[in-house]
């Protein structure tokens, strides 16, 4: 998508010096525009870890790059046991998301067959960007799907703009490009459907407020920054007509792990009769989970994430905040898990489908 | 309440300067405490629209003494129209609170039989004296009624500690002392009763994080801090016993105006079968309202507070910094309404009650 004008995704390899893997670091958005250079599978964890990057499909697509870098600076003795260190080192950087762990197996396995360090280096390389060209991909046709969704609200609306609300940043900087929740709002904006997004802030770490609002934005899409705690209001008051959010795991029932107080918003759209979606490519889903909220384990992040707040002070700085106080003590529970009675439908790559094991894999029959 | 050991309430008459009000200017909690001296109706109506005082109980005791300056402060002639005007000043700060017109109106009624300006002067204090010994009293006996609710839960749970959740701040603060969500817990704690609080953070004000965390800690209660996001999360696996919230304005039917985001705790409540008490002096009850989602006006406050966040940066000096982006279009409504079918219980001085309008007027038969 678009950074002033100029099209990016938010993984790549340096143009000239494919070792070196480019992400925008996050962290400094929407204040800095600042593009990191990772090297080495420390690099990578961190990057993870830290959350210079952030969101299923770009957690996996780094985790992805992450093992090429190993590969490419893994030791010709002893390869085995190091690139299983660097594998675990990759998955464990983020428990709740799915996708890390997918794209680490899905290099294992290529690299598995291949004869020479040679060979072994070009397909992690070609893995790695066949994971990032495919997230991008599906992210699209999620768009497609889903725009399929918004087009109807919008012709029973006789054209009136269509409010979406959506919870955290499941945009384009969540993933490679496009996004999962915001790839049907940006196919709607270019299909020029009146579209109007309400974004929540997303404590404690405000991706709603630094980086979807930053998005859509520059994507010229009409959108409203809101606290977590108003959307039950707006959709009391019919200001809401469909939610859509991401996934950073998903059981094969259609319970869906995704950033904390997603759930709040799905038991508020039920209590309204407003149709709650969740839009993931299908690499998020675990498919040996049956139950969301006994499988999935829900991370915890550091409390310092809700006492401080940064953001630019009266000399645009970039500073530091206690908001509370330091010594209250805090828990920082990262995600929730919506259960699948509450989920309207799943909108993946291959289609829109109910939320039940059934019909999940009927659009996935490999998966029975 | 405790302030550093010392008893102190939220708003009283300077010793040896009754013309002065001191009230606890609350923007600068936890980091300053600050008291601030308000004479004439300018300064008590700034001190409710910017927040130095807020919550329901201590806005209507702010503004009983407001009126009580004003009538100090009136002239000989054209007495009428200046009280009426300054009676709306004060009732215009804050939409949603009940407290405001109760309070201003139970003045005006007061000061209506007297015959000269001193008797109308000695009884505007002794008015606004009675609404704010009368909050503290009122309050104190919700403690005692809303413990009963507490010890049943710690007996079944063989004295594990029960966990409480409440949203925003219905403590002392909000009140003239005790606060109501807040007077069954301090009951509790004094009563020996072993419990533990989540303190919602409460955006976009913060109030959890600054006020809640504060005077719970004041008052040695333990207790942990999470994001509005979280509740629902801790709800789904066991970790919450009962919500207790406050109430801004309550219907006859039982619908609770309270802080924006209640609506959703209510729901995840009920979702995990969970008992969701509403605790409030009949002073919130507006008499006149049978359904509060079309009825209870809800105020929008300004979006800087949601775009900006105040607090001690490195060196502990105050200060106020944009998370997101200031030309992010933002809407900050501050209030919403939890139907009565969400609510277990209204805790009031006279009693626990179901929330609908049959069981209310049993307790107050005076409305029926």
């Amino acid at each position: 998508m678009k950074v002033n004008g100029i099209h990016y995704r938010t993984i790549w390899p340096k143009e000239g010096q494919p070792e070196i893997i480019n992400i925008i670091d996050q962290r400094f958005l929407p204040h800095r525009f600042v593009v990191e250079e990772l090297a080495g599978p420390d690099d990578f964890a961190a990057a993870i870890k830290d959350m210079h990057v952030r969101g299923a499909g770009l957690i996996g697509a780094t985790a992805a790059f992450g093992m090429y870098s190993a590969i490419l600076n893994g030791p010709e003795s002893g390869f085995d046991t190091y690139i299983q260190q660097a594998a675990q080192l990759l998955i464990n950087t983020r428990p709740t998301a799915k996708n890390l762990s997918w794209a680490v197996n899905r290099q294992m396995s290529a690299i598995a067959e291949t004869k020479t360090a040679a060979t072994r280096r070009q397909k992690a390389f070609t893995t790695a960007c066949l994971i990032a060209d495919e997230d991008a991909d599906y992210c699209r046709r999620i768009g497609e799907h889903g725009l399929t969704i918004i087009k109807e609200i919008s012709d029973r609306k006789n054209g009136a703009p269509v409010n979406i609300l959506t919870h955290c940043n499941a945009g384009w900087l969540a993933f490679v490009d496009y996004g999962s929740a915001t790839a049907p709002i940006y196919a709607a904006h270019q299909a020029g459907i009146p579209i109007h997004v309400w974004v929540d802030e997303t404590r404690p770490w405000n991706q709603g407020a630094k980086l979807t609002a930053w998005e859509l934005a520059q994507e010229d899409v009409d959108h409203t920054l809101i606290v977590d705690n108003t959307g039950g209001h707006l959709m009391q008051h019919n200001m809401v007509d469909m939610v859509i959010v991401g996934s950073d795991r998903t059981t094969r029932t259609g319970d869906v792990a995704n950033k904390i107080g997603t759930y709040l918003k799905a038991l508020a759209a039920k209590d309204n009769n407003i149709p709650f979606y969740a839009a993931l490519p299908s690499s998020t889903i675990d498919w040996e989970l049956h139950d969301g909220l006994t499988e999935i384990p829900i991370e915890e992040r550091p409390a310092d994430e809700v006492r401080l707040v940064t953001g630019l002070d009266a000399d645009r700085n970039l500073t530091t905040v206690l908001s509370g106080m330091a010594e209250t003590p805090t828990r920082n529970y990262g995600f929730d898990v919506t259960p699948a009675r509450l989920v309207t439908g799943i909108i993946t790559e291959r289609g829109i489908t109910p939320a039940n094991e059934r019909d999940i894999l009927t659009l996935f029959p490999e998966h029975s």
